[in-house]
Parts: structure tokens; sequence; C-alpha cells
């Protein structure tokens, strides 16, 4: 740990993250893959980002005398937006203080509409009457009559009977919406759990869920192992058709990676395959093609019309799922050829439709996918936004994992946020939007995105940080983070003229896409009410640095703009337990209007336009 | 043929059979499996049984002649009933004076109520418009904006896409309930089969229909080769749980029959296997269990439980049936442990739930199952009436197939009846009643069943019948049918003690059976307004010797007797052709009372009074 970085831990997550002094706790357990809610923009008025400092909390500020009683500020509650980090703390994060919190734990908190919580999974505990000559009902019309109708296989039917006597009539039924998929004896009701998946283009992400109470017991995160046969959805499109075995080699390696995780969550819980009895994948369209074995090359091609929309249930056999082979796959819906299940859980998650006023969502990933929703009405398009954000492509990028400089700060020199505060090995998407906004504001870089040379600096730039322009052998410009170590492993960390030219196309394809939206409905970005900023899991992107770099118009109130995390893992993960929730997202995802950029006259104009990073003078 | 039988064939079926002169042409078209309707009991007051004689028609008697015009006189029209035979005879019967006539061609003429008719499987042909960019709904979207919502499986959904391109957007999806299941090149709508399986304990019938028309093609019957294992449902269950193998050897026999019997069909009729898209199964409870691999341990021991209830539909692979894999298999739900999917067929079939007045349904098999229905109200029972109706258990019993004596009149001398008309091989369940009748009858066989020692006959019989009363080496008594033939094969045929002991029981059980259900609705014989005789392919059983025999009771005016052959393969075949039927079968099945006999105080006393003959004198 350096000098100016402190260790927070948040319970009952037991998560850990190293931050930079000063560093706000909501934005130090977004890193640790917590969403702390705050509707009112971080501004202390709405009170809904309650955590408790049981350790050397700072002394409480105006806000939170006004939202605190004394007892409580005695035991250390506070309003998360309103405390900066300046040492080591342990904070406890209530469930309702969570973006979604009441999503994570629907059975826990609605106990009054039962049928809104379950998950399509359910296990019941029965106590039947055994048969006599005066009630010699059928076994399975026995058991219905207690549990309500269901249907079943022949492999069940045959293994029911038998079951029944030798548990004496008692045991558990497992039923997979309204088929009855196992007959265990004894109460196992307490051993029911599910996996959501976020299934990216680049990264892939899987949380473990306890299906009775709703929570999540680990997460775990890998690149996507299509990347080997190319970066991006139409690299994997194209590698699909180019040999006979393209679609089952990009099937099989996304089909066992999933697995691996799957296992690795078993191993890490002791949780028993066995009782995993749902996956809910939710990926963009190409995505779940690939996952299903479905060709997509028709998604490569005008008119790009997706095979299937709506939500698929499948065998796990299937798609080769190590979980209980009675159990369900669930793929999400499509909105279309290039808006995909991701989205729809994303919009599942923020419960966009239902928000007051134009709202806004940007997914941040390989693709950026934007969602407006306006008056009931709902348009969704996807971006092709490249790798960038997810640290590929970029010279010395990476995933937001062991290593990766995620948040950079240029004051008097370099100050580095780096994961698990070891040595930095790159940097990712965070701390890249943090970099190209710091070298903005400092004049490093033009608004036209080009690096100035070191003879072209403004004046007044600290010379500890203009040492760090240079040039290569080609005479393109960069901007030297780290240097080299004395050890070969250890590289020089440094963001090339390239590296800028590659952000400022991802920015670009997104800010273009909005622009396009907001079109459609009418609108222009200063009546936006809210802005959306969903990413991978542990990103947080600073409000401030997204609009310095024109990622999020400057028209909008920082106050407006609210990180939300992994929408999709968070919708994926709803669905695994809401039935309701699934009806939802079938219904949003007919109900989204699919803009097809590429259809768009404007958008070339756009996104030539929205490549310029916004000028300085506007953020004076 | 011989000189006092006549060759009958029935169009549109091109079904021949030989019968005795005599022969009312409503009893020989039973023989030829086709059951046509007399509501009135034969008695010509209803005018449903017209037929068309387009050759040798008899003169019209008085009853046709205020039936039909002079023109429909003249073209041969003529009421069944009122027709003996007495000459070779070609004669058309129209579907509409069947028995269920209109349940065989459900679709063709119920054009109104679509929804009623429709089997679970049905084809659609559709033209899709190919997606463009401004309308690039998904594929099975765009189809399902065509023909409804469905569900699919992986294997479908990968190939869907491609057909769809290759055939233009054209071509005709195969439904099966809400799954979608095949989409074929071109329209392929005529092309759409099922089978029908009537699965009894001692034969097995199985009928190939068109689901487009309802037209019933061919018709299969086989010895159900469980046989071997035992020749009633108890044997077949003990040999279940006889050995390790014991239930798979019963499943596999059974299994593999049935496949034979469907390629047997579709060679007969140039069907492709894969154009066949469903089965429907009626058997008794144990039929059924054991068909589905089911331990029927359980129906054999107190109290009697089967395993399930409800219909099931299983995948073809489950029950390895050689149909289109994608098609779907349906065993009809059971009413009790003794009472199954074949009862629920005959409820079906004869719609004795909405018939007027009290009626019953005695259906004859191996066993004697009997429904009665009464205000609404509907018992069943099943007895164990042995497998002497079709010919087993009997010293000369045969299945009712070609070479089986099958009707049998004693007057000056024996007179038989012989399927195909060749040298008789035995007897089978028709003509065994005759036989047993015209005993009675004769006073060769007293009321008790015993039949009377040569010097104990009664005065006046023909000498040329008395000479065939004899006696074996250890003094039972026999009737001789037939003398052994010059050649080895050809054996004696005749009736022994034992065999009228074994058939006794049979006739004492359902008889007895009759009592119990009747004091359970309060009623007596005398108020039965209808009794429906149903048995086997080809089965006529003349309703004044079952009345002689005490299978049915004598307070019974024979107007109100009515055979109705194989309910259960009409009914099997009924579902087959229309979901609301089935679900009607599925509604009646849990709506039936199950009366367990063997639970009855009074069955054993009723059996012991029922086992004798009635009394000759009532029929003087």
């Amino acid at each position: 740990v350096r000098e100016d970085e402190f260790q927070v831990t948040f319970q009952p997550w037991n998560r850990t993250v190293f931050v930079l002094a000063g560093t706000s706790i909501p934005e130090a357990a977004a890193r640790a893959g917590l969403i702390i809610d705050t509707p009112c923009g971080g501004t202390g008025t709405c009170g809904k980002c309650r955590v408790q400092i049981t350790q050397r909390a700072s002394n409480p500020n105006e806000v939170d005398h006004r939202t605190f009683s004394g007892e409580e500020l005695r035991c250390g509650w506070r309003l998360a937006c309103q405390t900066a980090i300046v040492c080591n703390l342990v904070v406890h994060v209530p469930t309702a203080s969570l973006f979604g919190g009441d999503q994570q734990i629907v059975r826990e908190t609605s106990v009054a509409g039962r049928g809104e919580v379950l998950p399509s999974i359910h296990k019941v505990y029965v106590e039947l009457t055994p048969p006599t000559l005066r009630d010699s009902t059928a076994d399975l019309l026995r058991l219905e009559m207690k549990i309500g109708s269901f249907q079943t296989d022949l492999a069940m039917l045959r293994q029911v009977p038998r079951r029944l006597r030798a548990h004496g009539f008692k045991g558990t039924a497992v039923l997979s919406d309204c088929r009855l998929i196992e007959f265990e004896g004894g109460d196992t009701t307490n051993r029911c759990f599910g996996v959501a998946f976020d299934l990216g283009t680049t990264t892939m992400v899987a949380s473990l869920v306890n299906l009775r109470s709703g929570r999540e017991l680990a997460i775990a995160s890998r690149m996507n192992p299509q990347v080997v046969f190319g970066d991006d959805v139409l690299a994997r499109i194209k590698h699909s058709s180019s040999c006979a075995h393209g679609l089952d080699q990009l099937r099989r390696v996304v089909v066992e990676e999933s697995a691996r995780m799957i296992q690795a969550l078993c191993e890490q819980t002791g949780v028993r395959p066995d009782d995993i009895y749902e996956v809910v994948f939710a990926g963009n369209t190409t995505m779940q093609h690939l996952l299903c074995g479905i060709d997509p090359s028709q998604l490569g091609e005008i008119p790009f019309a997706p095979a299937y929309a709506r939500g698929l249930r499948l065998p796990p056999g299937e798609l080769e799922m190590p979980i209980n082979p009675r159990g369900v796959v669930y793929v999400f819906p499509v909105i279309g050829g290039f808006v995909g299940g991701d989205t729809v859980a994303g919009i599942l998650a923020t419960q966009l439709d239902s928000m007051d006023g134009p709202v806004l969502l940007i997914d941040i990933g390989t693709n950026g996918e934007i969602v407006l929703g306006h008056n009931g009405t709902l348009w969704a398009a996807s971006t092709a936004a490249g790798p960038a954000f997810e640290g590929a492509r970029i010279s010395c990028g990476m995933r937001g994992t062991r290593g990766a400089i995620e948040q950079v700060i240029l004051d008097e020199d370099v100050r580095l946020g780096v994961i698990d505060s070891v040595t930095p090995v790159g940097i990712c998407g965070s701390g890249l939007i943090d970099l190209v906004a710091e070298l903005l504001h400092h004049g490093i870089v033009s608004p036209a995105g080009r690096m100035l040379p070191s003879d072209g600096l403004p004046t007044g730039l600290p010379e500890s940080l203009a040492k760090r322009v240079q040039q290569d052998d080609e005479g393109h410009g960069r901007f030297v983070l780290t240097d080299a170590g004395p050890d070969v492993a250890t590289k020089a960390l440094a963001l090339t003229q390239r590296d800028v030219r590659e952000f400022q196309l991802g920015c670009g394809a997104i800010r273009a896409g909005m622009a396009i939206l907001l079109r459609k409905a009418g609108l222009s970005a200063s009546n936006l009410e809210t802005v959306l900023i969903g990413g991978g899991f542990g990103s947080f992107i600073r409000r401030i640095h997204a609009q310095r770099i024109g990622l999020i118009p400057w028209e909008i109130d920082h106050r407006r703009i609210r990180n939300v995390g992994n929408v999709s893992l968070a919708g994926a993960r709803w669905a695994l337990l809401s039935v309701k929730a699934r009806e939802r997202g079938e219904e949003l995802a007919r109900r989204t209007q699919h803009v097809e950029l590429s259809n768009d006259a404007d958008f070339q104009a756009e996104f030539a336009e929205a490549m310029l990073f916004p000028d300085q003078q506007t953020y004076r």
C-alpha cells in the first residue's frame, strides 16, 4: 500500500479495495462491485446512501447531522456520498443502500406478493398421506394436490413412486416452472442455487445466487476466450463462417469457459453443482447466438436479422452446463440484430421504462449500447464502440483486474490508483477515461485528439508532467505513466497517440448514437432528467471526466449522472430470482424500438462531429 | 365359401367378410370393424343405419318404404337393421351411418368450430416477407407473427433460419401444440399422419389416420407379445418384479411390437414414418405403466395406487416409436389402479356422460371394464374377467382372426361362421358366447354350468347334436364342434366342461361388477335406458345371446342394447384428431369415480350368484 492509498473493506460482502486519498465511498464501493445508489447525484439531499463506518469514522458534516440522530452518528452512520476516504476503513453497506438493492433480495423484502418474487425454480417440502384402499389416488396426482399441477418427463415418472415410498411420502419436490424435475428425500429447500451470466464480447461475469434468500454468494469474472478469434462482434461473425468448424469453435470455447466459471464458483462456496438448477445468460445478440451454436452469419449482413427474439428455455445438456441436468438454462430475449439480451437486462435492472422524465442509459462495453426512455417509449441502439473501454486495442490496456490502473490524477505529477495496490501492469477503462480527461484538462491532448509535441505544450505545465510527453522513433507522441522497472517483466506504461485515436472512436460512436436517439425522440441533451452509466464489474466512471471527454454531453448537470454498475448482470440476476421480472424482460424486449444506426443517414456526420473532444473552455 | 355363407364387401372401406345366411348387415359390418349405429335397437324407427346396396338389393320392406324415396329405393338405399344377407353383396356405408361417425371425420364435418377439431399436430403453409433494413424482425418472431406464438428447441432454432432462406421464406411449419417441430420447404400440409393404439392385455390394435382429413387409412391387429409372460394383468405385474430385467422385458416386447405395427401400417399405405407426428395409446393402467417402463408392482399390492393419473406427453424417442422424432406420444390418463386409459377412451368415444337416462358401458376384454353413467355422475370398475372372451384359457380358443369360429347356430345340426370362410382352427369370443348360449338353450349345459352327460340330455334334442356330446377319458363332458381332419394339422374342436367353467368366471365377474355399480347409483338393471357393449376389433356380440348367458340382465329390453365395437380405439383415434377431445378425456378421467371391487364387501356374494347362468325358463 502506497502512502497516498487507503484500504477499504466493505461488509457484509467482505470485499476489499485500495483507493487514492480523497476518493468518495460510492466510488470505492463501485470498484468492489457494489453500486451505492445516489439518486440525488451525491448532493446529500436524498439520504439514500446510508453506510456505517464502525471505526475511525470522520466527523459528520452538516448533511450527516440533518440525516441521522445523535445515536446513529455515534455508531458511525454517515451518508456515503458525503464521505471522502482519508484513512483505512471498514464500511458496512446495508442492502437498501445499493442500487437495485430490493431486486437483489426480492424474496426477503416482498413477503406479500409471493407470485412477484418466486424464481422459476422452486423447492417445496411436502408430507403426503400414503395411499389407502379408501384413497388410492395416483402418486403424481397425490403430489399435485399438495403442490399444484405440474408436468414431468418419463425418467422422473419412473423414479417418483419409488422415492416417495423410500422416504415415507415425505420429501422435497423441485419444480421448474410447472415441471417436476426432482423429488429428494428430506427437506432440501435451503439447497437451491442459480447462476446469472453477463456474457460480454470481451468480459464474462458470473454470479452465484442462493435462490431462496436471493443473496449473491460469489462472483467470477474472466476474459471471453473468443477474443483470440477477433476482438469485436463482426470479427467473431466472420470467423464463424471462415471454416467448417468456425461456429463450433466459438461455441465451444464460450461454453467451456462458462462451465469452468460455474465450477470455480462451486469450489469457492462449497455449493454442489447438482444443487444449481438454473443458469441465466444475458449477452449481446451475437454472443447469445454463438453460445447457442446458432449460425450468426445473418447478423453480419444486411438487414442484420437475428434468428430468434424471444428468450430461450433450454435443457442444461443442450448447452453443456455442469448443473443439475433437469434444471434449465434461460437465454435472454433480444431486441434486434445488434441490441441484445444484455440491454434488455439493463433496462430491466434500471427500470428505465418507469423512470420520470427522459432518461438515458449508456452501457459501456465492447459495444456501447444506448437506451433512451421517454413518455413510455423506449429506443435502443448499439454502437461499435470497440473494446477500448475494456482495455483492448490500447497499447497498455487491460481489463479491470489486479494490477490495472483504474484511477489517474494529474496534478503536480501523476498519481495512480491500482487495483489491489500492486505494481501497475496496464490501464483499464476507468483509468483510461481519467487519463484522457486529465490530458485534455492540462492541454497535453488537443480537442481534436492530437497529442501535442514536447515543444508545443502549454506554458505553466508542471515540469514533472511535461517531461512525460515523449515521442517514439517515428515521431508519434506518447505520455509516459510509469517507467520500465529494473526487471525485464516490468515494462514502461504509456498512452500513445494511436491509443487516443482508438479512444476517440469509441467515445465518438457512443456520443453519435446518443444524438441519433435524442433526435428520434425530439429531445436535446439538456432535456435529459437522468443519465445512467452502466459497465462491467467494478468499473466506476467519474462523471466529470466522462463529460470532459465528451462521452456525456456537457449540457447535463453532473448530478443527474448516476453510475449504475453492471446492469446486464443485475438484470440477469433479477430474472434468475423472479419469473415476473423475466416476463417483464420479454415484454421490454418487444416494446423497445431498435434503432439501426448503420441505417441512419445522420449517423456518419454525427460520428465525425462527436470524434472531437469538447473544447476545453467549456469547463472553465 | 360354403353353401350357406355369403361374401359381403363394405365400401368405401374395401373390407370383406363371410357370414352365415340370414346375418344382419350391422352384424356383418361389425365383423369388418365397422360399427353401424342403431340407436333404436334395430327396430327401424330411427332411420340412422342407411346403407346403399348397389347390386342385388333385396326388396324393400315397409320400414324402408317409410324411410326412403322411390328414387332412393331404386338406387339400393336400405336400412341396414332391416336387411338380412341372403346373397353375396357390396354395401356402401356412409360415414354418417357409423357409430361415432362424426368423430372419425371431425375436421370435415365441423367447419365452423376449428378450435374444436384441430389435432394436437398441425401443419401450416406460410409465405413470409423476407427481412429488410426497415423490418429486420428476428426469423422466429417473423414466423410467429404469421402462425401464432410457439416454443421450440435448440436443434430447430439452429435449422430454421437456414431453411427459411433456402426456401425463399416459404414453407410448411409443423406445430405440436405450441411447439414448432419442423419447417419443411414447400406445401406439405397434406402429409400429416398419426397412429392410435388400443393397447389390450391380449390384443393390440393400431389405426393409421390422416390428421388432415380425419380418415383412417389402415388398421393392424396383433397379439400382445407380453402374453408369453402371463395372460392377465396380475401375472404381468408379478413377472415385472420376478427378475432384474422383468420390467424391461415386458416394456421392450410391447414397444417393439408397437413399432412393428407402425412400420407395417406404413408399408401397407406408403406413408413415410417421418410424416407420422403423433401416436396415442389407450390401454389399461398396467399396460400403460409397462409401455412407459414404470414399475407396476404397486398395482399388484393393496391399495393398488397407480404411479400417475393424468395423460402423458412424451417424446417419441423415450418410447422408441419409429415416427418423426420431433413428434409426440400421448398416453391416456387413467382413472385408477384397474381402470385405465382404455376406459377413459371408451367413455370419450361413447359420450356416455352426456347420454340420457342411466347408461351402462361394458367393455369386454381380458378385463371387463364397466362404466355406469347416471345424472352426470360416472362410476367405473374393472373385473378380472380373464381372457376367455378373447379366446385365451379356452381349450380351442383363439383371437378373432382368420380361421376363428365367430358365429355358432345350433338347429338341426351345428352351423359355423368362420372368419375368411376357411377351415376353422379355433373359436373366438363372439363364437363362444353363441355356443354357450345355444348349449344353454338346448339344455345341453345346465344353468349351473354343468355339461349334461350323454345319457342325461333333454328329450327331443336332434340326434346330430346329441351325438356331439361326449366324454373324455376322465369322464369330463365336452361338446364337439368339428372332427379332426385327415391331416394331423386339423385337430378336432370341442368345448370342454373346463372351458364352460372359465367362461362362467368371466361372465360372473362382469355381471357382479355391474350389480355393484348399479347399487352404488341406487338403481336396478331395469332402470337402464341403454347398455353399450364394447369389445375388440370385429367382435359382435349377439344381444339375445349376451342376455341368455347372463352377461347382460334379462330385465333389459334387448332393443336397448347396442354394440359399439372397439370404443378404446375409437376414443384413442378421437383424441388423436382433436385436442378438445383429449382435454375432455382428461376431465372425464378425473370425474369418474373408481369403484374398487376387491374393496367391496358385496362383491364375492354377487360373484357367486352371477356365476350361475339365468334359468332357461326366463326366455320361454
